[in-house]
Parts: structure tokens; sequence; C-alpha cells
């Protein structure tokens, strides 16, 4: 498909490598992991061998589990309902901490949860749009069961301080679970350094196919089953184990960490090259330091120019953005980072994410600048909003 | 890899048409069917059209709703645990009905919500291997929130009378779930005819990928989700879709519809001949009448040989088959239907399930009966408990 892709932070291309990997495990190597015939052990290894590539990209122990679903989305679910049915179903706890900005697998979640009774403490991020160690700390109470905290946001980029509020909730004795789907390839994710007890992600956003993720736990935590049946993945998850994918998603993983340098200068180098040339056009503004993003996102502002005639301009150039999360960009919204940074609502109206990936070209970024500022200049001269 | 694949009732091998369709979907169209560019708008496209096959293949209606899941597991959680918080957990319900040998997707489901308190009514099978209407209507009560039951038995290939335990159901008022996993591609599976609510397959059992299934939803029946999220399938299950794997599942249901006639007249005609030809070794049963059977299932039993015996001289010359359901084949267990017949327990160690596909040969059948009369007379040779 002809085209410039610049919406990695909502799914990327899977790597050649990736599917090259999967493609005997469709038509030939097609057994069932938990039987016990030659089909069956074939594929049994093929799988070990994957989630051994999991384990080396996070850091984890071999104590530790981690354990296969379908998308984070299914993570953060399991999270959050598993911890529901541990530790306040009876009682023992009632309060769960997490951020406005969450993605909405965390967000929706805990409205279901709150509807159910439970506490949820939303903390706000501030102008920068991060948020702070010591509002996590004036948040715990000793019925604090969990806090979920999302590694970097997927509209912005920014980290969030994971390391800090993980020694946080280790001294105060509360379970912390962090949504990293945008960090993994993008910076290093270590579960022993972050001290987290789960950890979220998805392989579709590093070069890995949809519809596949992982939950990361930690060595010895309970969690009730979201999929209860089957003796699969230890019991702590059920149903027959997708094959092609988890051997796509540890591949993909490897490829990942092995491209961290690579992500953290030369794209970087890209994206503040482009950011550089965006900035200058007058009245634009980028959100969040560079210093504090993850090396591929630009979450832009183009004061006069809604987010969607802007994506229209784009995409008819053959370019691919966004106005912000794929999860809810059929609805045409403020973005609600911005919303949340405190932008007026107008300049919220006019975000666009574009996120790179190590498949971007110098090429790709030159024709970028070229198209946005013709965009611009069309759009502006259009706009019953904007004058100079 | 060479072998012969007689162990379909765990999984299948994707058709070469369904991964040849699937293909483009990875490294090319790789688009977020929610983005609104036309990477997006590409597989937006591709899905729907891959959904449709799914609502013909069952005889949907467009009100109806078929919402994609990771798998039948998946499935058969979301509907007992929805209808748990829709119905029971506000006190207006508090009882499900359900069978012996449904799979674990449902038991340890059903087990799970007993632990909070839900009354479970586990129908026995009867010494043929099925249950009857009247058991149903007579375990109804006014507090009943769903009656649970498979389409066909995945050990035995047994199809229990879902179109009259339908019509019981609308006429008690009570929803009606079935897991048609085992069903669909061997029988002709029509939602209208057949009276249920929800109904739950998997995508892996049709010759198409693991990891993807879904849930019909006759129209208006409400469920609360249980993945929270995005608005993803308009808000019924969130997570990214996974593009290809919805594809595949599409063309598997086409095709599997396609060759019913075949699956129920040379898939069938070949399964008999087996059958008999086993049959003819002495004291060899075959659990279930085969007018009642799915055409490609056989659960025989051959005194004096342990089942896992059994396997591994097959799994030598090349068969594979099992045990009984993968789910649980890692435990050296009695088969779970056999006990629930009936069958003394030493009978129930000597089960092995056969089941072939479309795309079994004659020649296999024959390599087949010729490799298992080998085994049945060297293990009885060394058999302690057999003695003719």
């Amino acid at each position: 498909m002809k085209g410039i892709y610049l919406d990695n932070n909502a799914t990327t291309m899977v790597d050649p490598k990736v599917r090259e990997l999967m493609d005997p495990y469709f038509c030939e190597y097609y057994g069932n992991p938990n039987s016990l015939h030659k089909y069956g052990t074939t594929t049994h290894q093929a799988i070990t061998e994957a989630i051994d590539k999991l384990y080396r990209g996070i850091n984890a122990s071999d104590e530790d589990d981690i354990v296969i679903t379908s998308c984070a989305t299914e993570s953060n679910n399991w999270v959050l309902k598993g911890i529901y049915f541990d530790l306040i179903h009876n009682g023992e706890k009632d309060h769960i901490i997490t951020t406005e900005v969450e993605h909405p697998a965390i967000g929706s979640t805990c409205n279901f949860l709150e509807s159910l009774g439970v506490k949820i403490t939303r903390l706000p991020i501030n102008a920068n749009g991060n948020i702070s160690v010591d509002q996590v700390a004036e948040a715990i109470t000793d019925k604090t069961a969990l806090v979920s905290i999302m590694w970097a946001n997927n509209e912005t980029g920014l980290i969030f301080p994971i390391e800090e509020i993980g020694v946080l909730c280790k001294q105060k004795g509360v379970l912390f679970h962090t949504d990293a789907v945008q960090a993994i390839g993008k910076i290093p994710v270590d579960v022993k350094l972050a001290n987290v007890d789960f950890l979220s992600f998805s392989a579709h956003k590093f070069h890995g196919p949809k519809g596949i993720g992982a939950l990361y736990v930690r060595k010895d935590v309970a969690l009730t089953p979201l999929l209860h049946g089957g003796e699969h993945m230890r019991g702590r998850r059920s149903g027959t184990l997708n094959v092609p994918y988890i051997i796509g998603m540890g591949e993909a993983m490897r490829l990942a960490v092995e491209s961290l340098e690579f992500e953290g200068k030369e794209v970087r180098r890209m994206r503040d090259y482009l950011e550089n040339e965006l900035l200058a056009i007058k009245d634009v503004f980028v959100i969040g330091s560079r210093e504090n993003r993850v090396p591929n996102t630009t979450l832009i502002s183009v004061r006069g120019i809604e987010g969607e005639a802007m994506l229209w301009d784009l995409n008819k150039a053959g370019i691919a953005c966004s106005t912000g999360s794929a999860c809810a960009s059929e609805d045409l919204e403020a973005n609600p980072v911005m919303v949340a940074i405190g932008a007026d609502k107008e300049l919220a109206h006019t975000a666009i994410r574009i996120s790179l990936s190590r498949f971007t070209t110098q090429e790709e970024i030159d024709t970028m600048i070229e198209v946005f500022k013709k965009a611009v200049k069309r759009l502006r001269e259009i706009s019953s909003s904007y004058a100079e």
C-alpha cells in the first residue's frame, strides 16, 4: 500500500521478519500445543522459545509469569477485575488509583468498577502533561488495592515516573500495575527496575500482529483469572494458544529491544527535525517537553485548523496521522489529553498526533513537512476562526 | 509436517485459502480499522465483508450482533459473567443451568460463579451420552437466569437437542446460550431455528486461525462487556481488531458452510468405515449412536489398553489422536465424558478420540486402521489387565 504511515501509536506494520517466522504455523505446524502428539510437541517447543524472548525483553525473572492474552485491553481488564475479586469484593480494600489520561481499557473498566461501589481516584495531569509521584503518595489510603498508571501516554508520548511510583507502591505495600503499551520498543522497559507487579503490552504496537498481548505478573502475586477454563498458561488464562501470533510477538519483542538504540537516536532525530520544521510555522504548538517523551511521538496543535480537516488534507496526500487515539477516532471529540492539560476547547480540537517508527524514512519526513505546510496555508485561508 | 492428523476436535489446520486471504493484512494493509485515514478505511471495509460471511454462516439477522472475541473461551466467560452482572448481582435471579460435560470454559466459569453464590445446576448425561429437554424443563425455576448447553460434545461428538431446548427456554422466558464450537462446520447451525440468545464459536475448530472467535448475541439482548475499553464492536468488546484473523475467520466460515455436504457424506463415510473396521476388533466399544453424532468424531475404547499407551504407539507411526480434550490432555485423567456416562474407571482410561476433517483422506484412514490393529495386538500382549 503506497503511502506514508505516521500513525504508529495506533498500530504498526508487522515486521516482515515477524511474518516470516509465523508463516509455517498456519498450515504446517498447526497442532494444539497442549496435545501430546508430535503436532502438539512441535508447537509447544516453538512457543516456549517465543515466550523466552518476552522474558528477556522486559527483564522478567524465571519465577515471574508472563501470561499471553489477546491484547493489552484484555490484560488491563484482567488486572482491574482480578484485583476487584481478590481484594475488594470481600471488603478488604475499596480503592483504586489511576490517572485522568489512561487508555479507555483502564478508564472504562474503572467506570464499571465504580458502578459496583469501588472508589476510584483519577489523578489529573499537570500543565506539562505529566503526573508526580507526590500526587500518587497523597492519594494512597490503607484501603488502596491497586495503583494503575500508564508508562507512556498514547497521545503525547510523555513518560510518567513509573520507577519512582514503583518504589512508593512497594514501600506502601500497594500493588502496582502499568499499561506499557506505548513504552515497549520505544524506551527500555525493565520490570525489575520499575518495581511493577503487573505490566500490560500489545504486540501490534511494536511491529507484531494485532490480537495478541500479555500481562506480566510478578512472582507469587495472585490474580483471579478473567478467562476461566482449561489449564492453559498454568491455569491463569484459558483458551487455545494462538501459536503463530505468540511466535510473532516473541520475535517482535526481540527486534524491538534490538532496535531501541536506533529508536532513541535515529527515530528521535527524524521526529525532532520534523517538529522543528513544523514549529517554524506561526501559531503551532507541541505538547510536552522532548526530553520527557518517547522518541517517536509528536502531539501538535495548529491554531485555527480543526484536526479532522488537517487529517483530510494529509490523507489526500497519502499521509496517515490521527487526531488522537484510534480507539475513539470515529468521534469528532476534542483531544482528551489536551483537555486534561487545560488547553482551551478550540485548541483541543486542533490536535494532530504524528507517530513515527523504525520503518519511517527521512524522505517520508521531508514529504510530510512539505504537505503539512501547504495544508496549513490552504486551511487557514478558508478558516473562519483564524486570522494572523 | 508429515503425518496423519486425526485430532481435528482439538484444533484444525488453517485452510490454505484462508491463509492466502489473510496474508496481505500483516505487512501491507495493516491499518487500525478504527483510524480515519486510508490505511484504516481499507481494513475497515475488509472486516465488514468478513463479518458478513459470519452472519450468513449461522443465518443471523442484520439486527443481531456477532461480536468478535479472541476465542470461544472468551465468548463463554463473557456470557456467564455478563449475565452474572446483568441479572444475578442485583438479586433478580440466582441460578444457571448447564451440563456435567461442558467444556472447561463453561465448567470452570460456573465453579467461579458458584464461589460468588450463584446456584449452578449441572445436568447429568444419560447412558447414551445425551441429555433431554425434560431434564432442562425440570431444572428451570423462576430465578433461572441462563441455560448454557453445548451444541455438540467435544469428546463424543454427540449432538444435544438444542432446537427443542431453545423452544423451551423461549417459552419459559429464560436466556439460552450454546457453545457451538464443535458444531460449526460439522452440521448446519442456524441461530433462528435454534432459538438461541447467545452462541459461541472459535475459528480454529473449522480451519480458521487459533486465537479468534465470536459471540452471537440476539437482537436487543443486553450483556455487560467482559472487556471494557474503546468503542470497538459498538462498545460490546474492546481491543484493537485482529484484522487478518477476522478476515480469515470469515472465509473459514464460508468454506465450512460450503463443505457441509462433503462433511455429512464423505467425512461421515470415512469415519463410519474406520469405526466398522475398529469395532471388528474384540472388546472395542464406540460411545454414542452414529445417527446422533457429528460426522467426524469417534470416541473409542479398547479394553485393556490405557489411552496414553495407544496414543504413544499411534504417535510413533505419525498419527495424531487424543485421549480427550486437549485443554486437559497434559493430565493423565480418565476421560470425563466416559465417567459421566457411567463407564467403569478402567474403561474410562482407555478412551481414544479420533476426529477427522475434510482434509482427511481414505489412504490416511487405511493406514490408521492398520496401525491401530497392530497397536492393539502389541499392547494387549504386554497388558497386565487384559486377558481374552
